[in-house]
C-alpha cells in the first residue's frame, strides 16, 4: 500500500487527558479516532490489526468444530426478563424504541438469542453437542467511559455458545476452549492467568477469566504468594479462621457519641481496633431489608453476599429507606434492637468479636460491649467478605497478596441455568425432554488490540509484532525526488508484494526525519530505507523490536526477509 | 462439514403469512430466522453466503485502491443537524439515549462520520483522492417490516466513500466505481439496470441506482420502450407537451356539488374527464403554505416538488391546518381566493386546461370554467408530476413503460454539499482553502443475499451459482448404517476436502427421502450420492441446476468434479 493513498494521521502533539499508553499511542500512531464519548473509529492501520485477530481467532473457532453466525445487534428488551441475573446492572444496558413504541435493547450479549434460537430449533440429543460462534460488536452504557478501548460503549466481541446433552459433554468443551483461549493469548504473546470467576449464577458449575496483569485493569486478582492459586477477588472464598476470645463478656452499655460516624472516629472515641467495631449496612435483598455485618477492618462483597443470600435483586437501602426503618442515618445503624422481621446477616468473623462495637440505631449513640447472639440474633454466618492481602489462600499455601488485571475473556458453564428459563429442552435418547447444558465464551477483540497496544510499544512508537503487524515491512525511500532512490523503491516494492510481503511504501513527500519518527511510531517489524547507497544497490534494514541495523544487497534481501519472517 | 454438527433447521411447512418467495425459502431451507419484527438471525448456511459476497466485494473494493476502515454503529444524533436533507425522514433513525442523556443514533449512514473525520485528518491537496469502504450494519426504523431481508431494522451493507480535490478526480472515481458495481453485480449474475436517481440535494451532480427488476421491489423504474432510456421515477423528467385549447373561456361560475369530493366524483357529476379537472394539495414548505396543482389524471411527486421549490422540508398540511387556512375540508380546496402569502405552484400540464373545474375552498361547491392567469395567479409552473406510462420518454425516443424493482446499489457524486456543511476543506496547490468533493456509494449485502435467494431457486429450493453457494458439494450416504456406503462417503469426505471443495457431509440417521428434499432445498450446485452401487466403486453425481444425473466411478470423481467447477 502506498502511504500516499492511505490515512494514517500520526500526531506530534498528544491531548494531555489521555489516561494510558495504549489509548496514547493508538492516537498518536494514527490507529484510532474517537467519534463520540465512549465511541471510536478503527482507522486503516487499526482495522489490518482486527482484521488479522479476527483472522486467527476464527481459525482457531473452526479448529473447535464451531460454526459461525451472525445474531442480530437489535433485542427486544423483554428477552432479559429470564435472565435477569445476567443483567441486575441493567443501566448498563443500551435501550430504544422503535417507532411503535416496541422496547428494544442493543445487544450486551448473544446468549439469550442464541438460547432462544436453540430451543425453537433443536429437539433432539441427535443435535448435540453444537457450538456455534460470532464476532460481533457489543454495546455497553459504560457509567464512565475511559481507557480508550479498554471501556468503550461499542466494543468488538468474539462469542461462543455451546449446547449439550450432558454436563461431561459441556465439560469436555469448556477445557477444548480454555485450550484455545490460552493458545490464541499465546499466539498473541500475552502473559496471562486464568483466574476462577463468578459463575454469577447459583449453580453455574464452573467459570474462569483469563486476565493480562495490569494497573490499568478493572480486575482484582487475589493470588497466593507460593502457590498458583489465581482468582477473581469477587468470589475468592476467606478460610481465615477467627480465634474466639477468652475475655468475660462485659454488660451492654450505649454511649453518647456526638459526630462519631466512621470506624475511624469510632476507633479513635473509644480508643479500640477497627477490628473490635462491626459495621453494619443495610440491603435490599429480594424487596426485604437485610443488616448485614462485617468487622470494621472487612469490606462487604456484595457478589458474595448475593450468592450467599440466592438472592434475586440486591441493592444497597437508601438513606430515606433507612431513616424510615430505622430512625437513624447511615453512620449510626446498628444488629441491636431491630424492627422484627429485618435479618441479620453477618460475615464470618463477627463471630468470634468479644465485647466490639456497634451502631445504636439513634444518632449520636454507639452500644459498647457488644456480643454477638447475647446482644442480637444473627440469622446466619456467611463468608460475605472481600479477602484481603495477609489472608491465607484457600488453597492451603502461602498467603494472599493483590494485583489488577485486565480481563480479555471468560468461559463459563452455565449448566442448565439459562437453558431451563427459556424451556430449551431436548429429547434424550430414552425419549425424556431435559434442558440443555450451555457454555458461554466470550473474547474481547478490540480489547485485545487494546493490550497489546498497551504492552508492544516503547517510547518511540510501537513494536508490532511479526503476526499481527497492520503491515510486514516499512519501505522508505529518503529523498522521493531522488529518482535512483525512487526507482529503487519502486522496484522492491514490487518485488516484496509479488513475494506476499505486506509492505507500506512511504512514497510520501515528506523530509526524511518526519517519515522515520512516523515509521517508528506506526512500528512495523522491519524499516528497509532506500538512501545514499541506492546506486549501489544497497539498502538499510532496520529491525524495530531490537534496534539492530544492516546493510544488505538488494540482491540478498528476500532470502534474508523470508529467514526473518520464518523466524520466532 | 458435518451435517450433524451444523444447523440447518430445514422446514416441511411454512408460516402462511410470508409474501415473498426469497424470505420463503430461507426461511423453509434453515438460512434465516426472526429474531424480532424486522431483525433476523443469520444461521450457519447464510452467514457462509454472506462471508462469500463480503469477500468477493471487499477484493473489489481493494483493486480499485479503497482503503478499509470501521466506523461505528452509535453516533451523535447532532451529527445530523449538517445533513438534514439526507434525513427529511427521520422518523426512520432509530434513536437512544445513553445514561448521560446524551442523544445518540444508529448509524443509518457514515457519510457525517466520515466526513467529519475527513475534517480533521486531512488538510492537504497531497492527501486526495482518498477513498474508504466498510462492510457493517446499519439500522433503520422501518414504518413496515416486510419482505424479511428486503426491509429489515438491521441490514448489511458495503458503504465507500471518496474525497476529492477537483471535480474531475470524483467524476473518475465515480465511474470506476459504477464499473466496479456493475462488475460485482454481473459476478452474481444478476441482471440489472443503472438508472438515473435523485442526488437529494439542490447541487449534488449526479447519481445512479442499481436496480434488479421484481416486482415485490419498491423502486419503480420508468423506461423506454424503444431506447436504453432508465429513470427512477422519483426524479424523471415530464417532456410531454400539452396543446394549448383553440377553445373560448366561459364565465368562471360556482356550483353547489353535494357529497362531491374526489375526482372520479366530480367527473361524474359534471361529465367531465378527469383531464379538465385541477387537484389541490396543500403543503407545508420550509413552514409557509403552498397550494400545489396538478391536473385530475396526474401526481404529485413530491421529490420532484422539494427539489424544484428547492425546500428544505416539505410535509402535507394536516386536516386541521387546511380546515384553519381555507375553512373546508381536503377534498374541496381550489386556487381561487386564496389568502395572501399562500402561494401557487402548478405542475406544467394546469397550463394548458381550458374551462376546467377546481374545488371553490368552501365544502359542497366545485367551480367550473376556471382558467388559470384569468381566475387565480400561479406563482410558477413547475414539472412536479410523477411520469405515466405513455408519456414520452425524456430521451425523445419512445414511450415510458413503469416497472418495479429493487435497489440493491447507489453512487452517488455529492459534490461539496455536505462538506460544505461540515467545513471539510483542504489547502491547494496554490495555497487556497477548499471544500473536498464527495463521492458515496452504497451496496446493499443483506439485499443481495434477499435477491440472489429469490432469483436462485425452483419450487424444490435454492438453486446456488457455484462461487456463492454456502458449500459446493452435498455429499449423501443413502443409509449411513450401510458399512460399505458409509465408508466410501467417509472416504470421499476427506479426499474432497483435501481437494479444497467445501463440502457438507449429510452423516445424519435420516431416511434417504428426507435427505433428498433437504439437500434440493439448501440446493448445493453437486450432489454426490453414495448408494447401492457403492461396492463397485460407483457413486451418483446430481447437478442442481440441470437435474442431470451421472453415475461417476469415484477414481474420476475429483477430475470431474474439477472440470465441472471450473466451466461457467
Amino acid at each position: 500500500m502506498k502511504q500516499s493513498l492511505t490515512l494514517i494521521p500520526t500526531l506530534r502533539e498528544m491531548p494531555s487527558d489521555i489516561e494510558v499508553k495504549s489509548h496514547k499511542m493508538l492516537l498518536r500512531a494514527g490507529f484510532l479516532r474517537q467519534s463520540t464519548s465512549g465511541v471510536y473509529s478503527y482507522l486503516p492501520l487499526a482495522k489490518r490489526v482486527l482484521n488479522k485477530l479476527e483472522k486467527m481467532i476464527s481459525e482457531e473457532m473452526e479448529r473447535l468444530g464451531a460454526i459461525e453466525i451472525t445474531l442480530p445487534s437489535l433485542q427486544p428488551k423483554d428477552i432479559l426478563q429470564h435472565s435477569f441475573r445476567f443483567h441486575e446492572k441493567d443501566e448498563e444496558v443500551l435501550q430504544l424504541k422503535d417507532r411503535n413504541e416496541r422496547q428494544l435493547i442493543l445487544a450486551p450479549s448473544h446468549e439469550e438469542v442464541m438460547t432462544q434460537l436453540m430451543r425453537d430449533e433443536i429437539k433432539s440429543y441427535k443435535k448435540l453437542p453444537i457450538t456455534f460462534y460470532q464476532i460481533q460488536s457489543k454495546f455497553r452504557d459504560e457509567s464512565r467511559p475511559r481507557y480508550g478501548l479498554l471501556r468503550s460503549k461499542e466494543f468488538l466481541m468474539k462469542a461462543a455458545y455451546s449446547y449439550h446433552a450432558t454436563e461431561e459433554s459441556l465439560e469436555a468443551t469448556y477445557l477444548q476452549m480454555s485450550d484455545v483461549y490460552s493458545s490464541i493469548l499465546s499466539r498473541l504473546g500475552l502473559y496471562y492467568e486464568m483466574i476462577d470467576a463468578d459463575t454469577r449464577t447459583a449453580d453455574g458449575l464452573k467459570a474462569h477469566e483469563f486476565i493480562v496483569a495490569s494497573d490499568i485493569g478493572e480486575t482484582t486478582i487475589a493470588y497466593s504468594d507460593e502457590s498458583n492459586y489465581a482468582s477473581n477477588i469477587e468470589i475468592t472464598p476467606v478460610v481465615t479462621s477467627y480465634p474466639s476470645s477468652e475475655k468475660p463478656m462485659n454488660p451492654l452499655e450505649k454511649v453518647e457519641t456526638p459526630q462519631v460516624k466512621t470506624i475511624e472516629e469510632v476507633c479513635s472515641f473509644f480508643t479500640k481496633e477497627q477490628t473490635d467495631c462491626m459495621k453494619s449496612i443495610v440491603f435490599k435483598v429480594d424487596g426485604e431489608f437485610v443488616v448485614v455485618l462485617v468487622r470494621g477492618d472487612h469490606q462487604i462483597n456484595p457478589i458474595k453476599l448475593r450468592n450467599a443470600l440466592k438472592a434475586q435483586s440486591l441493592t444497597l437501602a437508601t438513606e430515606e429507606e433507612i431513616e424510615q426503618l430505622l430512625g437513624c442515618t447511615i453512620g449510626s445503624i446498628g444488629p441491636i434492637k431491630l424492627p422484627v422481621n429485618v435479618k441479620v446477616i453477618a460475615d464470618l468473623a463477627i463471630q468470634s468479636i468479644r465485647n466490639g462495637i456497634a451502631g445504636a440505631n439513634e444518632d449520636g449513640y454507639h452500644y459498647i460491649n457488644v456480643n454477638p447472639e447475647r446482644d442480637f440474633a444473627v440469622n446466619s454466618y456467611e463468608d460475605i467478605r472481600y479477602i484481603q492481602e495477609g489472608d491465607p489462600s484457600p488453597d492451603g499455601n502461602g498467603t494472599i497478596r493483590l494485583k489488577k488485571g485486565i480481563e480479555v475473556g471468560h468461559i463459563r458453564m452455565s449448566g442448565t441455568w439459562l437453558t431451563e428459563k427459556f424451556n430449551a429442552n431436548f429429547i434424550d435418547e430414552n425419549g425424556q425432554s431435559k434442558p440443555m447444558y450451555m457454555g458461554s465464551f466470550g473474547l474481547g477483540i478490540s480489547r485485545l488490540l487494546a493490550v497489546m497496544a498497551e504492552i508492544y510499544q516503547d517510547e518511540n512508537g510501537f513494536v508490532w509484532p511479526k503476526q499481527f503487524s497492520p503491515y510486514d515491512i516499512h519501505l522508505i525511500p529518503v529523498n522521493i525526488h531522488d529518482e535512483v532512490q525512487f526507482d529503487l523503491a519502486s522496484q522492491l516494492y514490487h518485488i516484496l508484494t509479488s513475494y506476499h510481503f505486506d509492505v507500506l511504501f512511504d512514497d510520501r513527500d515528506e523530509r526524511a526525519g518526519v517519515k522515520f519518527i512516523d515509521s517508528d511510531l506506526i512500528g512495523l517489524p522491519v524499516r528497509v530505507t532506500i538512501g545514499k547507497r541506492a546506486s549501489e544497490g544497497i539498502v538499510e534494514v532496520k529491525i524495530r523490536r531490537t534496534g539492530e541495523i544492516f546493510e544488505w544487497a538488494k540482491e540478498e534481501l528476500i532470502d534474508r526477509l523470508n529467514e526473518y519472517f520464518r523466524s520466532h
